[in-house]
């Protein structure tokens, strides 16, 4: 079976408004979650509409350069639509039909240049670098032939990006990211402006090798914030709204360290599978947070996980999952099990 | 082929005199480097000699309780010698000789309880925990068999323990945590605390479940310093040893980080290569140090990474690996390579 990619990658939401606030046109297609918690549209869904006539579409990009929306109602792709749809009940996303998919999208909102990013390691489609290599040069090559130029960038994928899981969650943690570079995350700063920085060098916006450097000066100045809540606007959401108003659960449980240590990984595969029976995606208010990432020193009795849920069920069935499991977050001492 | 387990693995010497001060005897034999950069014999021996004969090993023991010398010199134990020499040639460490080499040496001494560390993850013997697990049950039986008492640790091998891997650079480290507790590392005290409390739990020492606080306590009291330092002279080497006279070197290559990320991994497999072309283990003096580890953040020019070796062209051996294989630390960024 074919897993989906590393949980919560909210990174579109930060690249697009930096890409357009830098002057670019970035019209940004994108998919609702197929076997993950939640979709870069079903987190921008959070914020403002995502399904536009394609009249109407034309009208919101002139305005900002920009717009985030679901590329499945695009009517001019309408295989993939399909697609999507045979998709979702058989919880697959096979690879051969990855292509075309993101590909026809592109095509119909115009797209000469594209990154594509690549999560790759256990768990993603692409357990290997030799893998995720071979499906970007194919992936150029393809590209070139309908003439989209295309850069590939294999990522890392080995603990969620960011610390949300689920639509509302990731959504927050975007806009806070937005507000206040300071902020953080870390994971969510670095991956985002990598690869903005990489369009923004495709087009002519910085010399190679400086993109990203552009990509943190735009997103720390404000310039991305600003930018963002017009892309809000046009897209009929509230250009006000601030990471506060977003509402999350309402039921909530912590869940603490039993012992002192420091985490040794995260588990992308629990991490979404506790997501999901917490009512994730069709839930947006649910999710998960990830407080302790790979590498954070712990005390017995600090919180290191935190499961949301729009449902007292769910969030039982979630909870049980963690137990269960033993949560996502494995923490050292040193030793794993003792015979 | 068979992998040696995780580089700069020195706990032995923390663990035996922390068992030594708390009153329970603890002969250890250990093995040379085989495939790996140093054996705890490699790095007890830059402290003392660490082969007698067996009338004499008696007395030392009875001084002190303890005893950190080389397995294979074992007079009681011959067969397994000729097996250690047959294997060196080769590079391969059979798990199926694995059992009998461990056990005929510990029957040797005397005895009567023993903790196995496991090593498990990729890159080790044990790939997988189950692997791991499959072993420690088989270990026990056969050691129960023959009177002795096992309990196994699977323990965490993704990357070096501590900073240090080469003899004298590991018995440096380990006479400096020895010395400051305070000093660190971190995942050094961890494990050799870890394994250490289930020895002073089956020695009657501590409550189950407190083995590792009580362990700790003699660490950082200085009670397991001095018993080292008994240990060190009654096998005969300087009883004043401090950390700075412990020759590394002398030609030493600083390796730099070349961007702002965080590590997110270290490679065992390029630490030992790397240690072994500046001549790890026939060459006491040589070896690397990790200076950043999993986790932490680093700006670019910071150093990353230490060679030492005896030996000018060594050292421009182990740098030419070091560069061809772009070092055994990833730092992130998130991009792993762009395409």
């Amino acid at each position: 079976m074919l897993k989906g990619g590393v949980p919560g990658n909210k990174v579109s939401l930060i690249i697009v408004p930096i890409i357009a606030a830098a002057g670019l046109t970035i019209p940004k297609s994108s998919t609702r979650a197929i076997t993950s918690p939640s979709g870069t549209a079903d987190s921008m869904e959070v914020l403002a509409p995502v399904t536009f006539p394609s009249e109407e579409l034309k009208e919101i990009v002139s305005k900002n350069n920009a717009c985030i929306i679901w590329g499945g109602a695009l009517e001019t792709a309408p295989a993939d639509n399909i697609l999507i749809e045979i998709e979702r009940p058989l919880h697959m996303d096979p690879i051969g039909l990855m292509i075309p998919s993101i590909l026809t999208k592109k095509l119909s909102l115009g797209v000469k240049k594209l990154v594509l990013d690549i999560p790759v390691g256990q768990g993603t489609k692409f357990p290997t670098p030799d893998k995720g290599r071979l499906f970007a040069y194919l992936f150029k090559e393809i590209a070139a032939n309908v003439g989209i130029e295309a850069e590939c960038a294999l990522t890392l994928a080995h603990q969620p990006i960011g610390h949300a899981v689920g639509p509302a969650l990731e959504a927050r943690e975007a806009l806070i990211l937005l507000k206040d570079y300071s902020a953080g995350p870390n994971s969510l700063i670095e991956k985002s402006t990598d690869l903005a920085g990489i369009l923004l060098e495709m087009g002519g916006k910085a010399q190679k090798g400086e993109g990203q450097l552009l990509a943190k000066d735009i997103l720390r100045s404000g310039k991305a914030f600003r930018k963002m809540m017009q892309i809000i606007e046009a897209q009929g959401g509230d250009p006000n709204i601030s990471p506060d108003d977003i509402e999350v659960g309402p039921f909530v449980k912590e869940c603490f360290a039993t012992k002192n240590g420091y985490i040794v990984e995260v588990n992308n595969s629990f991490v979404n599978q506790i997501a999901k029976a917490a009512g994730c995606p069709s839930s947006k208010s649910s999710g998960v947070e990830i407080i302790k990432k790979q590498g954070a020193k712990i005390k017995e009795g600090e919180i290191i996980f935190r499961i949301y849920s729009h449902s007292e069920s769910k969030l039982r069935k979630a909870v049980k999952i963690y137990n269960s499991t033993g949560g996502p977050i494995r923490l050292g001492g040193m030793i794993i099990e003792r015979i």
